[in-house]
């Protein structure tokens, strides 16, 4: 927490709210960020831009046989600073007329839920009474904003008498500080990563280096705390919904609080950066350029979190109509990635009702659409660009770029054309042409890039430590070649720089191996072929080398390696070398489970002279998990200094917003 | 790496250095940084504080039958700034002349050495003939300077021809920014750690903190790259050292370079903070105050790494005798922590020559000695201050404050009668009495404060999170009660405050667990006992709440705990719980092995009803290692801005000597 402001309002909100709602202890829940059975979205605590759109909605619950009393009331009224003023204040108003937002009509539903891990593995193991039936009422409200800053208490009263009280603090909007904002996420890229990556890549002498990471050269340096609204572990959608909103959400929630509703797009919404710089004000510089580059599908979750709003980071084929046809689409200037199969209905494809989105996007928004390299590294114009490069998420830097023959397994050809995609760009290609088509359309008003290594986490999952590594060092390559690019177009001076993850992986180094002892033995050696693991002054140097300069080992399959590990993992077998023939797999399903849902057992083939490893979590759990740590945060350029020091992952959004004007 | 000057001069040096000694690679060395025959200590890439003193050796190695060639010679040559002007720069000259040192009679010795695992491990299954025999012939210059900065060429010449070159760079001195530095650290603390002490002790609400940790709320985060001179893990011997000269070293050493002889006191010194301090000239401020604080003995590697001299660590009673006795004896006005069976000979002493230390240290320097909480806080005096309170290590936070029963195990007392130490201050006592004699005896020159929380680390070995959690919380509660005491007694503005850690461990946490629902289980259902860890959206919220507002959970044995591990642990069972009987011991010993060397497997009284976990390293490792990530630092005060950013761990001690204008 680093603005002084931010800790006031803070502190204030929770010196304020009578009767503070502490998040609910344990691992199941109701309803998210929801202690009672009455139900405020959003919530106590929750921060907002001046201006900003957003979606009201209270819910009232009633467990069994109860029914939710539907006479409830939300009222509204603007706090003047401290608890004591506030008594003479002005009066709580009726929150529609104070908003002028009329509500949608009353609805109703159920849902079920699990009130702990008893009753979820009853419920798991087919057990439907092991779950609790709740009847809910609701009210939404859509397209409210609240332009004037300050701190809001908002009043849901409920079942005669009950109380659900919620501050709202909004931010005021600041002057802009920089043209261009590119917001570079290394998904799942924690501090350990990034010092093995340096160690694999970087020469030393006497124990310091010679050569730094690109990102060792950024000013400043933050970290950003990434629980979600309703659990300490956060994952990508409702992490990088954090920074494109401002608020938190739940797991796989994009743009949205989740209500309890079954429907994915009912949910109350939150706007985002994009939206908001493309309504931005002429006073602010006016509306200015979106790109989004990522090596996953273009409809994952942190792309996604960019442009769309949906309870379900799964409904890509949706995610894809969002981008073009959705409330106020965003039609980003600069598309890249991977998830073909939703754009289409040939081989594989799943898009929605069949649509040929390529041709969507290309007639009805003027896009350019490439889907291999050159087409993209030919591309010198000035429409939109739409490039999408495979079926589904872009093979990892290491299969495309060393073992290249992995790429030839399967039909990922973006166009559904039942070949394989063999000639996808590097995540630098698309980040530098991104750059290019988005200066000639914006140059004058900026822009904001969100350009993603994906595939640090989709490796870090199933314990590919070399391949994540690799996308971290693609990552790095292409933070130096953008500042280049920055300097020789004479934008360095105009643009802030950040680098950061979503959340983490439980992933370190605690040695180094001498794979060639390791091998040296039997399977049935296995304490033996532990030894092959030194640690301290026995940890030596790995055997890395980047003669060559490209930053990257020349070699990935050498004697010395990292004895590298996570905590969260399931069964698997660990030989600490570079798995050459692709992804590693560490864990499949059993056949001889007497559970109803799927346990995961070591796969045989995988690592398969390795040592073994219990599963340190639910068998349920196919790889490894994310971690609780907090992620770091790199900062260069205009508006650098204000994200030093420790952060809330809401805070990236309004300091982002703050340095480009954006707001009212 | 920060400051832009380090940067150019590191690179001009790798550009120079014509035959670049990158770091050897592999797991065992013939002597830390010295890839050749020829060695050269301070070796290559070596960085200086002008006017800093040090010692220079250099070692001929001939390996087996071979015999070292004594004929050998040392120059060194200014540098004037690139290779091209170096052409026409000066010329190299002898070492002796250029010092005006002249060096100690030729020495020789013999030292073997394992050159890989697999000779290491016949070696220690007792094959003598494993191990590689070499013989020395080596000389020492001691007590060198060099006053005027900028970069250097030393030349060592053996073996008809040969030459192993070693670029220096001398910094210039600086401007004081400060009065006075305290140092905090927080031993083998990480940035996960330091999230999981927030999430158990501080409340949120919608997943947003409404009060934050003391560090958090520093302006300044930096990053530490720790890498030993010879391995990519470091011991804290080595990373304390790094701190307080400048130098790097190899594990176990203290102000030193590791040479080759079995003589632990022979070994090339490295000047400290302490005594650059001690000897500040008048204009820089004159002679300042030195204090050293730690909850592990005082001759334990951090706090000994402020004023000692040494290649072994564990030589603990010459350490206690350097303090007083030392060639240039730092003699600090505060000495507080445990360790006192080094001190005396009566019941457990290990006094050198058994010496009454005590006495030694209050008749020949004046000290006030106290052995007990209540003497600690009754004192109000001038006199420099030597407190010790355990005769080893003191107890941890926990044993302390929560389960006290466990004091009562031991014969611990610090002045050997026999009792147990029960008495014992928390670290926010020793820290804030410190201050007080600091300010008493050196309020006009300021001083400089080394205080330890040292079983953050002593706890993740034996991998007992909830005793390093609270001992990290009271440094945390430590550093708000300095910042108090530096307001009240107007030091605040003229105080640096540092917050770091020397080193890692891999631990990180993936979720909670519902211990309920794990006990629920008998020992044969392990994989239904590893259903209560929940993961993402059913981690949920811990049941830690710290009501009466000390800082700390209220609660330690609460139902929802956090699923916390690492990567690099022993053989060992965990049932994600509190130890209430006392540190956890996760492995013992094997009676059963047939190795020549200890093996340690599963204690099976140690969570006894845990999962099982198998050790993902040699079986020869007791308890869990350090590991590789780069660790934080939070800066606050005058200078604080140089510590952003990424650094390595010797650029700590070139910033704390600029801050402090240290130096000629």
């Amino acid at each position: 927490m680093v603005k002084a402001v931010s800790f006031t309002l803070l502190s204030l909100a929770t010196a304020i709210s009578a009767v503070a709602a502490l998040d609910p202890v344990g691992q199941f829940k109701r309803l998210g960020a929801c202690p009672t059975l009455g139900c405020v979205f959003p919530p106590d605590n929750a921060e907002f831009l001046a201006g900003a759109h957003f979606d009201v909605r209270v819910e009232i619950h009633a467990e069994n046989d109860a029914k939710p009393n539907t006479d409830y009331s939300l009222t509204i009224e603007k706090l003047k600073g401290t608890h004591k003023d506030n008594k003479n204040g002005p009066k709580a108003v009726d929150f529609s007329k104070w908003s002028k937002v009329k509500p949608n009509a009353q609805e109703s539903w159920d849902f079920t839920y699990n009130k702990d891990a008893a009753a979820y593995w009853k419920f798991m193991d087919g057990d439907k009474n092991a779950s609790t039936n709740v009847h809910v009422a609701s009210t939404a409200w859509r397209h409210v904003q609240i332009n004037e800053p300050g701190t809001y208490k908002v009043v849901l009263k409920y079942n005669n008498g009950k109380k659900t009280e919620a501050i709202w603090t909004v931010n005021p909007v600041q002057k802009r500080k920089a043209k261009n904002v590119i917001l570079f996420i290394g998904d799942g890229m924690t501090t350990a990563m990034i010092t093995a990556a340096r160690l694999i890549s970087k020469p030393h002498t006497s124990g310091k280096y010679t050569k730094h990471m690109h990102m060792d050269q950024f000013p400043v340096l933050g970290h950003i705390m990434t629980h979600s609204l309703d659990s300490l572990i956060t994952d990508s959608a409702n992490s990088a919904s954090a920074y494109n909103t401002g608020h938190k959400s739940s797991a796989g929630a994009l743009g949205v609080y989740p209500d309890s509703s079954i429907n994915p797009f009912d949910d109350p919404k939150q706007e985002l950066i994009a939206e908001l710089l493309r309504r931005r004000s002429k006073k602010n510089g006016g509306a200015g350029g979106v790109g989004i580059v990522t090596t996953a599908e273009v409809q994952d979750a942190t792309p996604a979190a960019v442009y769309a709003h949906t309870r379900n980071r799964d409904e890509k084929a949706t995610i894809v109509d969002q981008m073009i046809h959705g409330a106020n689409p965003v039609v980003a200037d600069v598309i890249l990635g991977g998830g073909g199969k939703y754009f289409h209905s040939k081989t594989g494809g799943k898009s929605l009702n069949g649509t040929d989105y390529y041709a969507a996007y290309s007639k009805e928004r003027g896009y350019k659409v490439v889907n291999d390299r050159d087409a993209l590294l030919n591309y010198k114009g000035k429409d939109p660009l739409l490039g999408v490069f495979h079926s589904t998420h872009m093979d990892v830097w290491m299969d495309r770029n060393v073992y290249k023959q992995n790429l030839k397994k399967n039909p990922t050809d973006p166009t559904g054309n039942g070949q394989s995609a063999l000639n996808q760009p590097n995540l630098d290609e698309m980040v530098l042409k991104g750059l290019e088509v988005l200066d000639k359309r914006h140059r004058k008003e900026g822009w904001f890039m969100m350009a993603e290594a994906a595939s640090v986490d989709k490796m870090m999952h199933p314990l590919d430590y070399d391949r994540a590594l690799a996308d971290l060092l693609e990552l790095d390559n292409t933070i130096g070649k953008t500042k280049e690019w920055l300097k020789r177009n004479k934008l360095d001076k105009d643009t802030l720089i950040l680098v950061t993850a979503d959340h983490a992986h439980s992933f370190d180094v605690y040695g180094s191996v001498d794979t060639q002892y390791f091998n040296s033995f039997s399977d049935s050696e296995e304490e033996e072929k532990k030894n092959s693991v030194g640690t301290y002054e026995n940890s030596g140097w790995p055997s890395y080398v980047d003669a060559n300069g490209d930053g990257f080992p020349d070699n990935w399959d050498v004697r010395y390696t990292l004895a590298a590990g996570t905590a969260g993992f399931p069964s698997h077998r660990e030989d600490f070398q570079i798995n050459i023939n692709g992804t590693r797999v560490p864990a499949v399903i059993s056949t001889t489970s007497h559970h109803h849902y799927e346990v995961y057992e070591t796969n045989p083939v995988s690592d398969p002279h390795g040592i073994n490893k219990g599963a340190t979590m639910s068998a349920h759990e196919q790889v490894g998990v994310h971690s609780l740590q907090d992620v770091p945060i790199f900062a260069s350029g205009p508006g650098a200094n204000l994200f030093a020091g420790i952060q809330d992952n809401t805070e990236i959004f309004h300091k982002i917003a703050e340095v480009l004007g954006l707001g009212n």
